[in-house]
């Protein structure tokens, strides 16, 4: 069964929402209440929960707890899965300490730079790149962030790819090459800031433009 | 006119790519290279290009520069643009040392965090949150970026907007309820990496299953 990457991506947004409302002491959710917080239609929330099994009631909705474990049983792998990131510059950083203290299925086990660095996390430390193959070999990690400069992007990927990870997430603002069995995310940060930009002259613009039009004064 | 997003996004990656062959000094580029390192066909190449009004030369290719030209004119706005960041922890240090450093059009003028912090650069200082709607709107800062933890994400949203923005970079990762009138890009790193994840678990599977089916060992 091939599913596609739209339920995954939106699966976890609910879910996100789900430990929110457990997290309030929530114990019923409609899927128009979902819907709305999640941005799509109910009838999209009922079509993908549906795909993980749960059934919601028509007077209660859903139960949050019991749609959590089903979103939970689709989405991660049961033994947990193991990360490493590569670059442990400030974007390392930050995903580390987010990925350290947020998610318990998901554990980014080592952090790669140039050198080894302190990271303060005793479950995740931060060694020399040269030791990457290796260990992703060795600890059968399978997943592999990237977070380096652009120039270095490919041969990281090349490198993770050789010891045995088939999914990674890039954020070097370029596009990989790797084999078609590799699953790549990317996460292109520069290009998201320059379509706002872009998007902020347009909608600028058009706001002055109703402003003359209906006689408000520009500032 | 409307543009759509996903040409804006395209733009924006082959200025990257120009770029670094411009500093490699390639004069000029077969639309099928640019496709290639880009990952799209040639004729979408082509058909972007048209849009901001190159044309390329049949024997040689599109002159590099040129294209950079056409492109930065579509994309930019010629007075530059400002930028505010809230939120100056990790995530909020990687992007303003790259968006300090990288581009000239689009510039990082501030960022907030609940208080002043040193950032390291005279042309982007970090003050404490309560002077954001009054530094946007004095500046006259249309894009916001918004790096702060998810239960604070919609609140500075709305100080953001009442201040005047209207483009915003989410990385909270919490949909944001917003005017119609306002451009949101979400970047939701979270799931972008439970989605690697999820798959990771599908592929490896395959290639198990591939390699039990052919006979190799398992190791």
């Amino acid at each position: 069964m091939k599913i596609s990457s739209r339920i995954v991506a939106r699966l976890s947004v609910y879910r996100r929402l789900l430990h929110e409302l457990q997290a309030q002491g929530t114990a019923y959710v409609f899927s128009h209440d979902l819907a709305e917080a999640a941005g799509v239609s109910a009838v999209q929330v009922r079509r993908d929960v549906m795909e993980v099994g749960s059934v919601g009631d028509v007077n209660r909705g859903y139960n949050v707890q019991d749609l959590l474990r089903g979103i939970d049983q689709f989405l991660d792998h049961p033994d947990g899965q193991k990360v490493v990131i590569v670059g442990y510059g400030n974007l390392g950083k930050a995903l580390t300490s987010y990925f350290c203290t947020h998610n318990s299925k998901l554990a980014i086990i080592a952090a790669f730079d140039l050198e080894e660095k302190p990271t303060g996390y005793k479950q995740c430390k931060c060694y020399s790149v040269e030791k990457l193959e290796s260990f992703v070999a060795e600890k059968k990690v399978r997943i592999g962030i990237i977070a380096v400069p652009d120039n270095q992007a490919q041969a990281i990927a090349e490198s993770l790819i050789r010891a045995g990870v088939v999914s990674i997430i890039n954020f070097a603002p370029v596009p990989l090459k790797v084999p078609s069995e590799i699953y790549v995310e990317d996460v292109d940060i520069t290009t998201s800031i320059e379509k706002a930009a872009f998007y902020s002259g347009k909608l600028w613009s058009e706001r002055l433009g109703k402003e003359n039009a209906s006689g408000v004064r520009k500032h």
